[in-house]
């Protein structure tokens, strides 16, 4: 009695997937894979080549890169050998790839899971082993011209999704140079930056609040800033408003920013795509290894006015995908700098957004089940449905049957249900060398729900089974 | 200067991936999607669903499952919260998963990556980080129908690769019975056990000492052992082998394992795959959650005489495949014991072998690359590169161009390569509404190397880029 044995045994361990972690399956599973799998092509579509680096990497390599974040990385523990981490996002692991191989020019993209010890939302797909879906570009160009790439990529992904968006941009160096105008002392910036990026999620009047008394800055030089930062619009109107500011525009960061995002503009408007995208001041980002184009997107349409629109319950899942220029990152592992800019894809967030809209589940279906109609005196015929099944996979055609000599009537019914064809085999028709083949689709046009279809010859099966599914 | 300031902050921090790990690449990445796709499409054909499980699990449902082996187990760091390792395989995610779940009827797969702390060999295809690609049956069905699908999967999946395969059976239950017969004590079954699974790498007379000198059977009893297990052959000799020895067939335990396998023969018959199968009475498997039905696969033609075939350097990398049932694991989680029988691929294995057979790497390219012919007085057109770049986007075909306001000649010449198709602009024909367009295939054929190819008006660009790429 095996199962007795293993029941004492059995071990009295909770059964359940780490915090922050989850099965995947079936129908989940396939919208998942759906959505990586549209990604992918579209990265193909623009040159990308795939790059897989391992689930973790030499602490070292790791060290230092995320700031305040590095407390969520997960360690790998010390068993002797080399201290390692599970990967924290996959644009790290590429910096270190690009600067091991010498590589200096590629656009490569990675769909892999990372991992983070942050508080789990499950239900907004916040999860702490997530996948992440990058596209970068690497690579001394002309300026602006692969960013401009990157947010057509941005846009074919999502349209491929037949999703909305907004996709919000911002410059590290009219950022910059803003804080400079407005007063923010060098050693202040980072602070500033940080609160400002909350604006997405903040009132004006809190985030004043937090600079003020808890990061000490003065009231006058928030104001100053506030006055920049809480504008938005579409990239003609901020352009314009940019460059009506003499104090803004005479300041050398501002300058080199705005005359990027002029030829961005240009780029943008032969890409068609420049609809999309709405620039947004205070756009900042958490990561300081932005050094230029920054941008996150929101599945919202674009918002063309300075007002915020109001958050609906799918934008509660927050950015969907977000970017920027790094050209600095490699420059860390190698003297050879490489400029980059791109793009990661919030996979699980888009999930839950494509999961909550879906009305049919794609359920995984085989094209064919293979039943055996017997009566009590007769056998299963196991191995008459075992030659079946072997033409059908024979022919690349995907097919099951009960595991059973003899299985039980109701239950072939059931399980040829999950099946786009039925194929049913009688002991009297099979000696004359016929079967029985049926299409679930005609199930409601039956006027008898137990016919079991039309009768055929046994050697005519694999070619009206081709027919009927159209291959 | 932004790379000279990151050159100040450079690390100093070796450039590499963990000991037992590498990145993937371009070919070698396409040739494993290649290897995981093709198995992934057989599974389907039979019904398979697929499953992802965390990178990691709770140490205490990994904790004794693996024996001796666990110590090669990767623990994640003591971080406060769960105690958690990586996962060692698919097998033990995939019993958890059943339990939590309540499932007790499924045909699940599952691709992903499991690890282990052993000493690597990277040139023989074992790494530390590697995966696995596991086909499991499980549910309570008549004996040895799953057994022989997973048999036919296996046969299925490596036809589609192009390799020669033998899979070596064996069973528990003869096993066991047959050291019953020759005398092993119960508590020695295990020592050897593992000592007669070495058979495949070691001679008789290593083994043999072995199990005297270090496990401390008497010699009387390993020669009898050694009458037994030495034996192998093709499905039909091996059972009249086991049916002419009184002393064997006279065993409860090897009387119920020669039923199964007549079964499994009758079955394997049916689906044509009878002839791959060698019976090898020595195949023993390192993990005792066997209970049934053993076998393993190696990249070698079938071997239908008692006599080892000679070693070739394909057959170095081991078993390429490997799996059995197991009825028991799942009742180690739950009350409801759900019996199982799977097979297990080992990826980077067959990536070794196929990778040293390809002649040509799978190199990807796009489809048309975007040429400015232009002179020292000219642009180089930039935007009229980008209009092109985007009507073959929208189209669905891969487009790359030089991201350079004023590109070198050669560069855009050389990258061209690279694709199928390639579209020059000159100024002079763009104004007239005309580019060119050539078949990169057609490279050999033109007489002149310079040659640009064949002027179309710009309207038919696509349709004539669709006609070439016959899409």
């Amino acid at each position: 009695m095996a199962a007795k044995d293993a029941k004492i045994t059995r071990s009295s361990v909770q059964l359940k997937t780490p915090k922050g972690t989850r099965d995947w399956f079936s129908s989940d599973l396939l919208l998942r894979d759906h959505i990586l799998q549209t990604a992918s092509n579209i990265f193909k579509r623009h040159g990308g080549t795939p790059l897989d680096t391992p689930a973790f990497e030499l602490k070292a390599i790791l060290a230092e890169k995320y700031g305040e974040d590095a407390r969520l990385m997960y360690d790998l523990a010390d068993q002797g050998g080399e201290l390692c981490s599970l990967r924290f996002d996959l644009t790290v692991p590429f910096a270190r790839w690009l600067a091991m191989n010498n590589v200096s020019q590629i656009k490569r993209y990675q769909i892999a899971k990372v991992y983070r010890r942050d508080q789990p939302a499950i239900a907004r797909g916040r999860l702490r082993e997530f996948y992440q879906c990058d596209f970068d570009v690497a690579g001394l160009y002309d300026a602006m011209i692969a960013d401009a790439e990157v947010l057509r990529v941005v846009v074919d992904v999502f349209e491929a999704l037949e999703m909305e968006i907004t996709i919000k941009v911002n410059h590290r160096r009219i950022l910059d140079g803003l804080f400079e105008v407005a007063g923010v002392s060098d050693e202040k910036i980072r602070a500033v930056s940080s609160a400002v990026d909350k604006l997405d999620k903040m009132a004006w009047d809190d985030v004043r609040k937090e600079m003020v008394d808890e990061k000490g800055i003065s009231g006058e030089v928030v104001d100053r800033v506030g006055e920049y930062v809480r504008r938005r619009g579409d990239m003609s109107e901020m352009m314009q408003f940019l460059k009506s500011e003499p104090e803004l525009c005479g300041n050398e960061s501002v300058k080199a920013g705005i005359k990027d995002m002029d030829l961005l503009v240009s780029y943008l408007e032969v890409y068609d795509v420049v609809d999309k995208v709405s620039f947004d001041l205070s756009l900042a980002r958490g990561l300081d290894y932005y050094t230029g184009l920054i941008f996150e997107v929101i599945n919202q349409s674009p918002i063309s006015n300075s007002v915020p629109a109001p958050a609906s319950s799918e934008s509660q899942v927050g950015s969907i995908a977000a970017g920027g220029r790094y050209d600095n990152l490699v420059g860390m592992y190698t003297k050879n700098a490489i400029p980059c800019v791109g793009i990661s894809f919030g996979v699980d967030r888009i999930f839950t957004i494509l999961n909550a809209r879906r009305v049919e589940k794609m359920v995984p279906k085989v094209d064919a089940y293979i039943i055996a109609l017997s009566g009590k005196d007769v056998n299963g015929l196991l191995l008459e449905r075992m030659i079946v099944a072997r033409e059908l996979w024979n022919a690349g055609i995907s097919a099951e049957f009960a595991a059973k000599v003899k299985p039980r009537q109701d239950k072939q019914s059931k399980d040829s249900k999950k099946s786009r064809l039925s194929i049913t085999l009688a002991p009297d028709e099979w000696a004359d060398g016929l079967i029985r083949l049926k299409d679930s689709r005609d199930d409601d046009k039956l006027q008898d729900k137990k016919d079991q279809g039309q009768l055929i010859s046994r050697e005519n099966l694999i070619e009206e089974v081709k027919r009927l599914l159209n291959i």
